[in-house]
């Protein structure tokens, strides 16, 4: 059997297959159908993924062999797959970005939006979070918090928060701190804050999709995206669904820490995601009686975790047991420590806050 | 418009709808239809969920409105909610469970199957998890840890394992630490442990159910399972498709990883889980210098928050930097801790371990 189709037959027919994640596309407008080849009795198509092991690899093989079939009988077809290289990648990228973007409501504006991520739990990212909002609010920034955890939810207790946020047709309005700062958490939409959100990966990325798309944020200067640990769903959905300027990555001095944190730099990287920073928490913690320095988790790792992601070490931050019990109490906005504010400027030198004229309207502390 | 329907045609159509996430049933069998009032011009279909605010509410009335409606033309179909009772619930979740059950390999024989859960990150389940593997193992039993967190593995580094577990026809062999404990994990898997798992929820569901249905486990008297924080993908089908004897919980002092850990039973009991008891992790740290006790993160709540769980407080464990040293070199299996010894004793008396005629095999450590 001799074919008689021509490649353009391929392409054009090709086009009929879209990617079940970005359904507005189809492959050959992502840049995904590297070549087709025709030969004597079969059509290769060389399908480029953004990586190699794509958990999609063999859906999109299925269709376009079914695609392809479909054109002429007994029409044998091969799919091999190659790896975009850098620039194909990030093109493809922004396209799916472009297409799970989620729109703020009429009249919100947020001149920034950070996230701070770690991968591994329990390092202190929600602390880190709420400290950095506070520590901004106090130089006269207008803050919001957009609490990402929708099964670990901590914002709403570090700042003592326990209204219900008020609705109107137009949407739901943030509820606010003591200091002004805009808060939105699944635990204030809860009637019980133990109660727990059994939910599957796709209502998670929904609330987030949500917490930006219908809440009245109004007019920011930075909103603060608290992620939970973890590399799925709801790190996916804010880094593919929000606007991030770009992510702080949080660890601890353990190497275990460590490696957890790569595997989240990476993904940052892999989705076109800025990384600002990382900042070491719980690195040591001071003997209330003698003064020792105790290296609770061992020695430091951050350097050489900073230096494999390529990112600044913005910075190093004791276990303060005073800040756990203000947490606790919900009262993280009395908390000042110089070491936070160092890296609060460092943060503001990374971001665009630098830009924003900060001097004119700083406050007194 | 008078109807000449019965309640029982009605009932019969009802058989004909089937539940989305437990496709061999139908709404009737599961006990989901509490009631069908025929009035004069409508029919009323009492639905009994679980929860009130069960995600999948809304798709099953519309299931149920097309299904009745499809009986006679213009036909009203008004769907009341109402909660099940507890025996209710429970039959409900068997149900659930057997279709989601997923079985092991031929020739896998498990006694007893312990998930460490917390609902918040970094509070110390993988560490607890290990030393609970090794611990037991000390005494002669036989060990697996099965690795439930996708994103963020930590068991192959806590027991510097880096061995590719090997694969045949019948399935995939979990490797042996130094001790002789069976391990799998995600990271073994991986070319590059930094390599982050980019997966949404059913991909990360598939792999904890191929970790129990495709690794060929042999005899074992304990697999421990540790799993991920949060209470979303991970933990539901480890607690819907593993047989499942118990967990154990850990939580920190702070009074935020108690809230967190309350959402973690709360899970549990919902979903009929036994909770074997609460570990306190990181309760204070010695100063190495002058020997103060540091409460690092302010004063316990683990009494309180076992109280409001309803289980029994197994133990306190410090903060041991020595720990976190040996779990960075792979060496948890040279640690050893009069205080987690105790733990492991108290766990043995809570599970069936105890029937196990400890005594008997015990070897000198």
């Amino acid at each position: 059997m001799v074919l008689r189709l021509s490649k353009s037959e391929i392409y054009q027919c090709l086009t009929k297959v879209l990617h079940p994640e970005i359904p507005s596309h189809n492959l050959v407008e992502l840049g995904m159908i590297h070549d087709v080849i025709v030969e004597e009795s079969q059509v290769v198509v060389m399908l480029a993924l953004p990586s190699l092991d794509a958990p999609i690899k063999p859906e999109l093989i299925t269709a376009i062999c079914h695609a392809v079939a479909n054109l002429e009988d007994g029409l044998e077809t091969d799919v091999r797959v190659i790896e975009m290289n850098e620039v194909q990648r990030s093109a493809f990228q922004s396209a799916v970005r472009e297409e799970m973007k989620v729109s703020p409501k009429r009249g919100v504006s947020v001149k920034e939006i950070i996230a701070v991520m770690s991968g591994k739990g329990g390092v202190g990212k929600s602390s880190v979070a709420g400290l950095l909002a506070v520590s901004l609010s106090r130089r006269a920034l207008r803050i919001g918090v957009l609490d990402a955890d929708i099964t670990g939810p901590s914002i709403p207790k570090l700042f003592g928060a326990h209204q219900l946020p008020e609705g109107g047709l137009e949407g739901i309005f943030p509820i606010e701190s003591r200091m002004g700062i805009k808060l939105i958490s699944i635990n204030l939409l809860l009637p019980d804050e133990d109660q727990p959100v059994v939910w599957r990966g796709p209502l998670i990325s929904r609330a987030i999709q949500q917490f930006w798309s219908d809440i009245i944020w109004g007019d920011l200067d930075v909103l603060v995206v608290d992620l939970p640990p973890g590399t799925s769903d709801a790190s996916l959905t804010v880094m593919q669904s929000l606007p991030l300027n770009g992510v702080i990555l949080v660890t601890s001095p353990q190497e275990l820490a460590g490696m957890v944190v790569r595997k989240a730099a990476n993904m940052a990287n892999g989705l076109g995601v800025r990384i600002f920073g990382l900042v070491e928490n719980m690195s040591y913690i001071l003997c209330p009686d003698c003064g020792t320095r105790i290296a609770l988790f061992g020695p430091s790792q951050a350097e050489n975790t900073a230096r494999a992601i390529g990112t600044p070490l913005i910075g190093h931050l004791p276990l303060d047991p005073q800040l756990s019990i203000l947490c606790d109490q919900g009262e993280i906005e009395a908390y000042y420590s110089q070491d936070f504010e160092q890296i609060s400027d460092r943060v503001i030198e990374l971001t665009q806050l630098q830009e924003m004229k900060l001097d004119d309207k700083q406050e007194q502390f």
